[in-house]
């Protein structure tokens, strides 16, 4: 079984540099690291951070086992590091922004010190975690965006990347749906858990009354009937409605139909007419079918009477983007500033332990973030982070430093939280985001900067490697 | 800890429909039910199959423990039924094309043969692992195609969605990969494990060149240098040469220098230049950064001197395509054939027990494939599925069946297998395919029909169900 605290769910270059960092002899050198990302998944204004929880459990847990050092030995890695490594426990300190928090490109979204095996070996699991819920949490709060308040179902465990599936549908809920199809991540991260039928139980029987008969029977409290196997219209709904009024007369009621085919909006608003005039008005209408945010607004747009959204694809993983491009760079080392240069400005990485202060407007709205560092007065002037030229004055009284400790010296601080709580911070904070930076086509940029202490220190840095 | 044998692996409504067929008492009664893709991927000709193994294993396996009965009776299920299904095991049969085999669109990859819940249950789990790994394998035989016989690496963990990284590793293998950076997947896989260096490690060191000797006397039977962290041409190259030629002094070879950045044809070329110069033909190069197989493609195109691919996003997520699109549908019940309509002739299944045949030309290569009845004579004609004025005429001598048991009365068959098999196989079928279905524009559709049998059947099926 697939044990996610294992030391070995890295890639192998890591545990290569900790092994030439302990052949030197420099491996209690302290240093801190960087997560952050640069580009912003579907063309859209902001992320939804996720996966802190299940990241700072991982880390605390963190262990290589004897067959595993055995295996690493095989793999002709040295005897006195394995020696050391079987040992090893993650005992670093990691601050980092507040699950659900609303994050830009850039900015430091959480920071790992400690020394330089332990830093870098919990990479590519961090990078794991956080770049696949944060994307998926993402595309959850576009669609809750699109839906107002009908009730969203994660439905995508099928088309998932095998058990990754259980993190979408946690960072699903997280961003904002109601419920998920996939029992285990319900049950291992206390979710709703919902479902309807498929089109085989419908076929299973000789005809489709009969089959809805039996379902409803079986399920009298939370029964949907699925009505497009064989035509929606002329039979599905029709039967639907039958079997509705049987369950009244047994003191039960229909919770919903199920429209997974044909033009949703069209086939929902003749439905909604059909149960109306049946006077089945608490009938709702579930619809599901390669859905994502842009066709959820557009059928919304169109007034189709859609109670539920069961999304299945695009949710459990995240299309059309496959990933967040997050990074996890090296920031200080031994209380020296580093960064990574590039020909190009936007790469060259940002040096030293930092913080980031978000300012807020007299409305109490977002307004920008300052990159500073760490233990700097609070800004008071934002610098574009790759044109110094462009300024923008800000009022320290009314910043927000966003990065707080959440794990000291390999123990984490902070309560455990789940998936709801994230969402509801979540929703509190993209309340506050003003509009223009939320909408879907070619959103305003929201305003990062760095302030005039973390602009000379890279200016410096980047004269010292040039020379 | 996730237990992939868990009978919670699964969408609720598998759970609901089967909570109705056992309080309807006909969940004893026999069914199949058939795994096939629609569409595609990647604008591509083909599928190379992949999960069996990994399924076969999980289905064995699969149940219900008293702590996930204990939370199924909170959720509001039926006390009798979860007596059932505490006793719950696959007892099923299963057939399926060998795992590797190359695969199309409408032809049933695998059958599951059993009683109702049984075969209904493993829907969810079947299409994650299946459509997962196909797809991944697939994105991985089109990467081998572009690459020749140079290495490809898989370094997508990163970007993984979560757990499921490990299942990708293993799929980029059996696809034709050559290695992963994942050392989880490497151990329970037995996969290749191989691994460069980072930025930040050549950060951590004041200078490039002292970095460069500490990675080299930690590793020196396996070294390779990362040159693009300050300048590749001007500095990290000729660092790196400076290190093979004490490397040499000391007995030892550089393995490989990496280029994570720039523009990699125009970068290899000059390195190779430099290398073959100081006299290190044998030093390797290894190229990264957003590769894919058209990437790829081009830089070989363009004569670029790489030995060595790393690969990430692409391979690990599957991108652009973020799901192969394959479902598992009802072909029969208690011996009665069945199908599911729909107003669109593609989407109508095929219904009954069926084979799949596939014909050889003259020169033993594919030349196409037609689906029959399972037990009918070979066919030697067919139609199209979804056009019956287009027939072809095929020599039923020349004809294979690819769907073998592998799986009966809930105990594997066929003996395990590993990546490096799966990889073998299914080079071995794609030799076999011709060019035109390989090429990565346009490709040439490959042929799939079905039987006169299997055409009036659904014919016949079709009239019954419009009555």
């Amino acid at each position: 079984m697939l044990d996610p605290c294992s030391g070995l769910y890295t890639d192998r270059y890591e545990l290569a540099m900790a092994q030439a960092y302990y052949k030197d002899g420099v491996h209690y050198d302290s240093c801190c690291f960087d997560y952050f990302f640069r580009k912003l998944p579907y063309g859209g204004g902001y992320v939804i951070f996720c996966g802190l929880d299940d990241l700072l459990n991982v880390i605390e847990n963190i262990h290589f086992d004897k067959n595993e050092i055995a295996w690493l030995r095989q793999q002709g890695m040295d005897d006195a590091f394995l020696g050391w490594l079987e040992k090893f426990h993650f005992s670093g300190t990691i601050y980092a922004m507040k699950e659900g928090e609303v994050a830009f490109p850039t900015e430091p979204i959480l920071r790992v010190e400690g020394n330089l095996i332990e830093v870098q070996l919990v990479e590519t699991l961090l990078l794991n975690y956080l770049n696949f819920q944060s994307l998926i949490a993402t595309k959850a709060a576009r669609m809750r965006q699109a839906a107002g308040t009908r009730h969203l179902s994660e439905f995508g465990l099928r088309r998932a990347q095998a058990t990754g599936g259980v993190y979408a549908s946690k960072a699903a809920v997280s961003g904002g749906f109601d419920s998920t199809s996939n029992l285990l991540a319900a049950k291992m991260y206390d979710l709703k858990a919902v479902g309807t039928v498929a089109h085989s139980f419908i076929q299973s029987y000789d005809d489709e009354l009969t089959s809805f008969r039996k379902f409803a029977e079986a399920h009298p409290g939370n029964c949907t009937l699925l009505v497009d196997t064989y035509e929606t219209l002329k039979s599905g709904i029709p039967n639907a409605i039958i079997v509705a009024k049987e369950m009244e007369v047994r003191g039960q009621k229909l919770q919903a139909i199920r429209l997974d085919s044909g033009d949703l909006a069209y086939l929902s608003k003749k439905g909604r007419k059909l149960l109306d005039d049946a006077g089945l008005h608490y009938v709702q209408i579930v619809v599901s079918n390669q859905l994502d945010e842009h066709l959820i607004k557009s059928l919304l747009d169109q007034n189709a009477p859609i109670d539920v959204f069961g999304v299945g694809t695009s949710i459990a993983t995240g299309q059309p983007d496959a990933a967040l491009d997050g990074v996890y760079k090296l920031a200080e080392i031994k209380g020296q500033p580093k960064i990574k240069l590039s020909e190009n400005i936007q790469k060259v990485t940002l040096p030293g332990k930092k913080q980031v202060y978000r300012y807020v407007d007299e409305n109490g709205l977002f307004a920008g973030d300052i990159i500073g560092i760490w233990d700097e007065k609070i800004p008071e002037k934002m610098i574009h982070p790759f044109d110094p030229e462009k300024t923008l004055d800000f009022d320290s009284a009314k910043a927000i430093p966003l990065l707080q400790k959440v794990m000291e010296d390999g123990k984490r601080i902070i309560p455990k939280n789940d998936a709801k709580e994230v969402a509801a911070y979540a929703k509190e904070r993209l309340a506050l985001l003003p509009e223009e930076h939320k909408r879907f086509n070619y959103p305003h940029i929201y305003k990062i900067g760095i302030s005039e202490t973390l602009h000379k220190l890279r200016n410096d840095l980047r004269k010292h490697y040039k020379k």
